[in-house]
């Protein structure tokens, strides 16, 4: 509009040229109506793309149905998948709920060309996460790791069999192994060997095992239940993974950010989520409002702190008498009278953490040498 | 130390039992010299672990001197590589140059069975892309993508050929087409096809070639030569895999972001580096010291923004006059009078983006084409 009115201002300083994305767009349109045109000739389906929508944001919904309207306009099949609070019923139920097994779901389904996802969800680190779980198969958005390694290597072909999702023809195997659970020990399918877990967050867990937060008495996976376990971080590197896997052990826990208070449970085998299935991660979450750092301490057997910063401080007056207090970060976040509150307290787990970096290394050898062994 | 201090007031509080990362130690060790010691008597060489240390920073340096010493004390072979600040001579020239590198070549060494590194280097996006770059099968940390995604699922088995490296058997053969860059076309290999790439960076590229900045009289990868460009934003999303893009193309870029200014240019190819190998990446990142956006708006052909923040304007006063001006936020980055200075303003890339989204998606349909009569 402004580069054809004229107004005084105008006539005195010269304007430079607007560009529209619409003017460039042009030429991309023509490549991608011949591209569909020619694969309608030999009858082929027309290609399919899921969009996943996960918040009630007026942005991400406008900029969906835009989506929605290109892809029609050229003729390629769009369907929106609502999850989390953009379905409806499920408002405050936290926006990133299903988003990855919608993912999995689609990067399984074989009529399934494509998949975008509406970022920001969680923003930050989880997202990113969630950029990898797209199979690099149908990523239209190159945002996989395997592609932003290429770009940055300039790695410009590549042989296409190289496509490869996460293997999660594992999935099955896990859920399989529920049944198995009714057991105390871990039982190990035949062939297979165990993942490897990140070190930091394993070491918490061994440390919690050796001070007798983990029941032996109760069956594997169950080990943890009953308890109500703190962690104040929620990093991709030590409080995510390490909520996930005290959850996945049936601990009710609750996870401390700076921006919310969420909390992970084991899922239950008849879970409510409308989207059961093999997809599903074994634990869900649950945004925690009006809830605050205060009420969680107040409830809870086990605080676990990983603040990388020497002025944050968890008060000993707030903390349940009794509980049991793990300070993860090389800064002290608890107070020099901790243990007047705390019935054990351990200052640090640096020791352990590389402990279980060296476990990690020999079962890595050992799989090495079965790779190698197997000619592969 | 305090636990056996006895003083007044321990007298009238009980304090709780103090635990040291030590006692939950001792088992562990056992366990672990155990399994050195096996693999000892059948004449199998120790374990060897690499840490990459990129930074001067004391408590990385302590970190890692710790973990020599825990590891030469059960029998690994534990080996520190510097690279970056941590360097002799490198002082100033960012923490993070040739961590990459190092991954790569540790990668693909047959000697080395794991692979650790010192973070934080970038911090938040960067940190997480560096860590799906070490190999799963080397990675000791078990911060990988595949782990991560093995644990949120509860995956606890896997089979050890699951444990693939990102596909880096295209290196060569990337640099191998430098050669083939004394052409103005792109060689695609036989039997490759083109990566994908993400779709905001690939559609402002697309704009840029519109609007001339890409000169064709060019060589290809040469196309951006002698252009100075400024991009406001350093994501993983956005701003990171542009730089690299343009810089890939020849250009210099100014990279911005809230805590620093680096600058991406393309690697000579006769590199200065001192680990100049296949595993380079194309492009070469200097940290800009005491220079600040204004200066880098001062000597900018184009300047690109994308800034989600409504209240971020860049000054039409500190463009350099005739400058090509691109707004990728969804909120207008420039002032209402930019095209004062500005020779050409591209308000939005939007439409574009979903352009380049539909272009990734009928080349993924291509391909899974492909990989299907393939049989793979």
């Amino acid at each position: 509009m402004s580069s054809s009115t004229s107004n005084s201002k105008e006539e005195l300083i010269p304007q430079g040229i607007l560009i529209t994305a619409n003017k460039v767009h042009t030429s991309f349109k023509t490549e991608l109506l011949t591209t569909i045109g020619n694969s309608e000739k030999f009858n082929k389906k027309s290609p399919y793309l899921i969009g996943i929508l996960s918040t009630k944001k007026e942005d991400a919904k406008i900029y969906s149905e835009f989506t929605k309207k290109a892809c029609e306009q050229i003729g390629i099949n769009f369907e929106i998948r609502l999850v989390g609070e953009a379905r409806e019923g499920l408002d405050g139920k936290g926006i990133g709920i299903d988003v990855e097994e919608a993912i999995l779901e689609a990067n399984d389904d074989p009529d399934v060309n494509g998949i975008m996802v509406y970022y920001p969800i969680y923003g930050g680190r989880q997202d990113q996460y969630l950029q990898s779980v797209v199979s690099p198969q149908k990523d239209v958005e190159g945002l996989n790791h395997q592609f932003l390694f290429n770009l940055y290597h300039n790695i410009r072909f590549i042989s296409p069999i190289t496509l490869r999702p996460i293997p999660s023809s594992h999935l099955p195997i896990s859920l399989d192994s529920k049944i198995n659970n009714n057991k105390s020990i871990e039982q190990i399918p035949n062939g297979s060997v165990k993942s490897i877990l990140p070190c930091t967050p394993l070491a918490i867990v061994k440390v919690l095992e050796f001070i007798g937060v983990y029941n032996k008495m109760l069956e594997y996976g169950d080990k943890a239940r009953g308890k109500v376990i703190t962690i104040i971080n929620r990093s991709e590197v030590v409080g995510r993974p390490l909520a996930a896997l005290l959850a996945n052990d049936g601990a009710r826990v609750i996870s401390v950010d700076i921006d919310s208070i969420v909390e992970f449970s084991k899922r239950p085998s008849n879970s409510l989520s409308t989207t059961t299935s093999k997809f599903n991660s074994h634990h869900i979450t649950t945004p925690l409002i009006d809830f605050n750092l205060k009420q969680a301490l107040s409830i809870s057997d086990v605080v676990i702190s990983a603040v990388p910063n020497s002025n944050y401080k968890i008060s000993t007056k707030d903390l349940k008498d009794g509980c049991i207090c793990v300070n993860v970060a090389g800064e002290k976040n608890f107070e020099s009278d901790v243990r007047e509150k705390a019935s054990i307290y351990v200052p640090s787990v640096g020791m352990m953490t590389i402990a279980m970096l060296q476990r990690n290394l020999l079962r890595l050898c050992e799989y090495q040498d079965m790779i190698k062994s197997a000619g592969l």
